[in-house]
């Protein structure tokens, strides 16, 4: 595996997951593989979970992380080729990207959109500029367009609680204050409809996602009718992609409670965090028992750790 | 141990000055005490004796260490229950202090008080919600209220330099440009006095620190009167308990210097740093042979390396 | 070696270039050299590169690493004696240096020139001040007037690729769109000369480098006619030295490309990086085969390595 940046990377994600488990279980066990081997951290945008638990992943490979903030610790570079840089981009990706992939053995990178001109977001020009000039394998901690390592902790989570194959999973949009991403709603499309499960996707009209993500889920503008019979629901907000970057929608209605969980067939209830609580989700829901929003965000270390193990066995 | 918060937490404080000192002699006699365990420290303001003394602490026992700088690096946090956050905040504490305590074994947390409203401050909202909702033992590397591992060193420090069974200790309050936390001052106050050494604490009127720590200290507004016979003279700062967070004072005279130390027994002068030199004290005392305020910075690694080893013996 | 500042710092440069090289070869070799010492890196100033590789020397030698971004998270400091500190300046570099060398085996310094007074720059109080107060080994990781670490990489570079025994080497100013420090042109020219390469500096009328490092070296205002016969052509802009911190000279025509390097000996290119492509030099001579500028930046690991390992021995 030499980038992780969407579930087509992933040979088999079905082993990927069971790795992970497997990881969860005896954190230890691989404690060598990473020895004299850097992990390089490179943030463009702010980070908790993500940056704590695939730190953590390395960290129990016995490998060395060095995290580097850029912007804040760095500077602004430029993405065009042939440009005078007489501006204020200091250094080219070309050069910064090919430097780090010499002091680093994989480049794990969170680079988010602009949420201002689709084409430009959705050419993951960032990205993909890491990935040819550094000349090392790459991990996406978070790109314009998808979030494969909060996917597979997700998908770890469903492993865990679901109780019969092929689970019933429906993916409600929740209300926000600002326009988000869609990276998190594209990327667990990709990787539930890639497991085979029955993904349902309910948000209000103007909210579809690109189609490149969600071909062959079910796509239900009620939620009341998406939500009966689920066995998992992931609430989740993003911007408009037709729209793009927009907030069209600010109906408080389309906020998950209790009260609506009562048609799912007794669904556990998923969110990648952070939550805006009484915005996206209730307290209620958020505190109770159905709620794996802990268990997803633990699995946020082994989902790192298996992926980097794979990186490092050149599976 | 589950928190280090304050001496009350502490079953035996003079048995951790011992290990500590212990410690301070063979620092890697328990270098794979940590092994595989990981300190989170989270820094919601400023930091540097702090920081590099802790961390050294944690790799000293082989721990892994995070750093991790909220505000910087995170977002606002909301204390609030019940809250609608549709607001600046980001995240509950509930959320975010839970992935915390998923992803480290112990988390060390400075944050300091706002200095606007005593209730909240002395309330000690952050600390005890960290402290509620991470489920593992947390270290308190400076609260609104407390700076106990500033304490556990300091008072390390007396114990190798004090020449009778219960020195002459004398708190002087010291002027400054801006307002500061009562912090330093309250915890010293009850680390001495539950040590049982003679504690006097002298300040101009209308700087007298919230009695719950000071309780069994004499009180003497004279500076002059209160040097008489010190053995050991701390310097610092503190803005008003009574007339919460202001500067009532700006009278040099409370500069200490060579001069006032004359009445003293010969006495050791102690300061936690940052000093303002020439400010609170004189450049003369600082860098003259009675100042420990070194040994006292030096200390500080040996204090955060005994609190965590009994964290992770779980003593 | 206590202190690695400048070329003069350093034995026998002859040997560290060759033990750095040999360090390429087996960066792992002695992994346990720096087991329980810790090398903090104390930032001024932004890095990219000086971050990365110094922090990989270390841990290449087994070494714990501490960064500290004083001024991101930490706080101004005060260099002068005797003031009375009621500004900005919250601790004085006598304190906070010597508290940073009790922490720190090794302290490793980055603190750029302000560019406005060049006499209090070439002062370079704030690395003197560290060396004289931390009572540690210090590094310089590039301070006022030097960049020694660039230097040693750049000379490891030339020795991987000389195909004479003293090589004729150039260094022309190349144009940029701001100031920049002549810390790197200082260095490189006393560490060319100091291994005694014939080393010719071109630059604009103005633009002369301060003597004490360039004595020896010839200088030669035609830059076709210095280019004429090179071996190694270093690209680098700097701001003016005797009209001091200004730019005098915004000819384009001073940068550096295919055609201008035609009368050189096949010359190789030599660039510190960051660079300004199609400002300081043409993009197909940057991505073209003469250039060396990505094997500067590998060696910077090495020589970061070099110079830890014989701090660590007290060579």
């Amino acid at each position: 595996m030499k980038y992780f940046t969407t579930v087509h990377d992933v040979a088999n994600p079905a082993q990927l997951i069971e790795e992970a488990l497997a990881l969860k279980k005896e954190p230890f066990s691989h404690a060598r593989s990473g020895k004299h081997k850097t992990l390089g951290l490179i943030f463009f945008n702010m980070s908790l979970r993500t940056r704590l638990s695939t730190q953590k992943a390395a960290l129990n490979l016995g490998m060395n992380v060095m995290v580097m903030n850029i912007g804040a610790e760095g500077w602004a570079l430029e993405y065009e080729n042939g440009v005078v840089m007489n501006g204020d981009k200091a250094e080219h990706v070309k050069d910064a990207a090919a430097v780090m992939g010499l002091y680093c053995d994989i480049i794990a990178l969170r680079c988010f959109p602009g949420l201002k001109d689709r084409a430009l977001d959705y050419g993951e020009k960032v990205l993909l500029q890491f990935m040819k000039y550094s000349h090392v394998p790459v991990i996406s901690m978070e790109s314009a367009t998808l979030h494969p390592l909060q996917s597979l902790a997700d998908l770890m989570t469903i492993s865990e609680h679901k109780k019969t194959e092929k689970p019933r999973i429906v993916l409600t949009w929740a209300p926000h204050i600002k326009p988000l991403p869609q990276a998190v709603a594209n990327s667990f499309s990709e990787w539930t409809l890639q497991a085979g499960y029955d993904l349902t996707i309910t948000q209000p009209e103007g909210y579809e996602l690109c189609e490149d993500y969600t071909r062959g889920a079910h796509i239900e503008y009620d939620q009341q009718k998406a939500l009966a019979g689920a066995d998992f629901v992931y609430v989740k907000n993003w911007s408009s992609y037709s729209n793009y970057g927009q907030v069209m929608c600010s109906d408080h209605g389309w906020m998950l409670n209790n009260e609506k969980m009562k048609v799912t067939n007794g669904a556990k209830l998923m969110h990648c965090l952070p939550v805006r609580r009484n915005v996206e989700l209730s307290d209620e829901l958020l505190d109770g028992p159905q709620s794996l929003v802990q268990s997803q965000a633990e699995n946020r270390i082994y989902a790192a750790q298996a992926v980097i193990k794979w990186m490092l066995e050149k599976r």
